[in-house]
């Protein structure tokens, strides 16, 4: 198979031809991008081997010209604004789309795919958001889709669902998949801060951004559970269908009880299955939100800003991956990766697994997912108040799998941990004891991970 | 692209006709053929979609007709002891060797490759020994030689390496690769058992076999390193090439020191380079032996049979994988994976990426290799003995990270942590330290993850 306009643009390659050539555009110049294209100098002889024939950049898109003419990267590189102009280009073969945001990029990849060209993007709102479209487009024009980067950076948790996994059935997946959440959750733990020195501290040091909405309360993880749940399941789960409760109110407190009870908090990723009685998959969920997990799980030794996926399969078992989930370096390893596989597949034919929907199951809210509670209340120091609160579960049809009380100062708390009841159920209950009258408050309520 | 055989033997496929269907031979029908073959018929719908077409078991070769005639996953399926006449068959397409050993499987995987079959392999050894050759064949025909399976089976080390980390320059992997020596040392490590204790144990639970050589003594694992080394710095290292040391000679003191330390003893591939001053690589080498690594080390909590992969990449930095590295399912799930990965080939066209030995880096002895050294000696309880003896190291070049003298009943007993020395230089050392008058014994040497 021969690479269709390389060839005509830069036919020999003194010294090098093993192969065609294979044109890369890469849009956007940002902290990946620029190690992107340092790598692609620093690795190129490597990356010819890999791929059978040489990459290269045929053009960078910019916003700003002027911002970046001057870079080492760019330098005897054809520099545009004109983003829309480069990813047509006859002689591109792969557009790499590392510009952020949603429809501009969008706009982009369709039109780049449109015109034949694979796409490799680290972009996860993006697919999170329209990764159906993306993959519609990719799959007529009959070219490849590549987004190991958007999860989790470096760790090939896509490589692994697309193909190494593809002889099995994904149970569940839960991971650690944003750094910024895990950095500040394990400062909290081990320096008792409270979450809004953990993240002034994480912000100083530069893993949170100035406006770290998206980080903390969940948005950027939720991208990430549509896509692993999608591929994970073959079923096509998008950013809105997942539900979303970010870090924001973990305290202090809350951290030092799960040390007590040899728990650890962590903000997860949850892709489930849900069963009818018989065994068979009636649905799936992806959800995000604080987790108790027990001090034993591999995910719970996950620390600083190390992001980790654990996956349970019906025959592989369990499988953990740990890596860098973040940071310019890892992430361009990520897009480096694809974008070999994409060259491959333009110098020797085939098409990499593409999304493949095929399960179709349907995607339930979380109100229909069965969970588990650990509520922390603050309660009256009468005496009955624990067979009396005991007994509002039991009312509800929801069995308790430990109540203890304790003192605190002045105070008595009443911890309760529930065994599995629907999402809607346990919060309505929550609900109703945060109105009872033997309650003073509901401190604090957080799921296991069950 | 057609399957050159399939459609003829069997043309349309009522209901399910997706693609052109993909004939599947498996050679050998123990635990993970056996395995195989359940999951082939249970998962058939999803491999269908996933593959786009139907996998067909086209014939299962055993050695033993009557032992195997009856087995349930064999019903309806040609059952044959000519495995040589199957794996040319015109309707097989993919060739799933699962035998074990190295002469017999070698010819057979060579056979079917040069009849244009691509090959799944789960077998370490034969890989290891013989995979350049069967890379050259697989090249000749443009086929396909898969082996996720033969390195820690369901851990996708082998796609991380080939397809994830294609963009990226590995430095350095270590892994604990056998799940058998894991699961006694663990075993030694939480109850203070002796080597022969915990061994016997294994031997009891079904992780270690009647005849546990190639386990204890690192020969498994050798095989696994070789073939890490071969794919993470894309330079032909065999089996022959690895230093094999294995945990036989480990005692219940010498794991109860290490704890003391916070280290942990575990059997470690490791595969790494060697570089000049300049930073760039010279050589490279791949050894297997028991080594002291810290708590804190991500690979010391891999507990009970668990295997673990640590690989070090410039970009991406350090990614862990984790998971189940034996057993038939594990197995399987990777063997599955690969099909599909083989299959897909067959229909859509393309070729997965193969052994690329184009660094083509020496490969030096274990002796020229820096490494340090834990050791622990009884010596004579005389004033001056640890100067006299730390002396020893410095008239030899080797600097020490750490001397200390122990009191034990009426032993004394000195430990040494050297700092980096060629492995030959410390070696020798060692030797001359154990006829050293003031030494009475060198009760153990162990190696640092340095």
């Amino acid at each position: 198979m021969t690479v269709a306009s390389a060839e005509g643009h830069n036919g020999n390659y003194p010294g090098k031809g093993i192969g065609h050539a294979v044109g890369v555009a890469v849009l956007g110049k940002g902290t990946v991008g620029t190690e992107v294209l340092r790598l692609l100098k620093e690795f190129s002889d490597s990356l010819e081997q890999r791929v059978g024939g040489p990459l290269e950049v045929r053009g960078v898109a910019v916003s700003n010209l002027d911002k970046h003419k001057d870079a080492p990267e760019v330098q005897g590189v054809y520099l545009t604004d004109d983003a829309s102009e480069l990813v047509t280009r006859d002689d591109v073969d792969v557009v790499v789309e590392l510009i952020g945001g949603i429809d501009y990029p969008r706009e982009l990849v369709l039109k780049a795919l449109h015109a034949g060209k694979s796409v490799v993007t680290a972009n996860k709102a993006l697919v999170a958001a329209h990764g159906s479209e993306l993959a519609d487009a990719a799959n007529e024009a009959g070219v490849d889709l590549y987004y190991e980067a958007a999860v989790a950076a470096a760790i090939p948790v896509v490589g692994m669902l697309r193909r190494s996994l593809a002889g099995d059935k994904v149970e569940r997946i839960s991971g650690i998949v944003n750094g910024t959440t895990n950095f500040i959750l394990d400062a909290m733990a081990s320096t008792g801060a409270s979450y809004e020195d953990a993240l002034a501290e994480a912000t100083r040091l530069g893993y949170a951004e100035a406006d770290p909405t998206a980080d903390v309360e969940g948005h950027d993880a939720a991208s990430k559970a549509a896509i692993l749940a999608s591929m994970g399941f073959h079923t096509r789960v998008t950013f809105d269908d997942v539900y979303c409760e970010g870090i924001s109110k973990i305290t202090a407190d809350d951290i030092a009880a799960a040390k007590k009870s040899n728990q650890t908090i962590k903000l997860l990723a949850i892709c489930e299955r849900l069963y009818d009685d018989a065994g068979n998959t009636t649905a799936v969920n992806a959800r995000v939100h604080p987790t108790l997990v027990p001090n034993e799980h591999p995910l719970a030794t996950v620390d600083k800003s190390y992001n980790a996926i654990f996956v349970e399969a019906e025959a592989a078992g369990r499988l953990m991956f740990y890596g860098n989930g973040a940071g310019g370096a890892p992430t361009a390893s990520a897009v480096l990766g694809d974008l070999v596989g994409a060259a491959r597949n333009k110098v020797h034919g085939g098409r990499a697994p593409a999304e493949n929907p095929y399960a179709d199951y349907d995607v339930v809210a979380f109100d229909e997912v069965p969970t588990r509670y650990h509520i922390n209340m603050t309660v009256s120091d009468r005496v009955g108040v624990l067979a009396d609160l005991a007994r509002h579960f039991a009312d509800d049809g929801v069995s308790l799998s430990a109540v203890r009380q304790e003192e605190s100062g002045n105070e008595a708390h009443l911890i309760v941990v529930t065994h599995k009841a629907l999402e809607k159920d346990l919060r309505a209950i929550v609900q109703r004891l945060s109105e009872h009258d033997a309650v003073q408050a509901v401190n604090s309520v957080i799921r296991l991970d069950s």
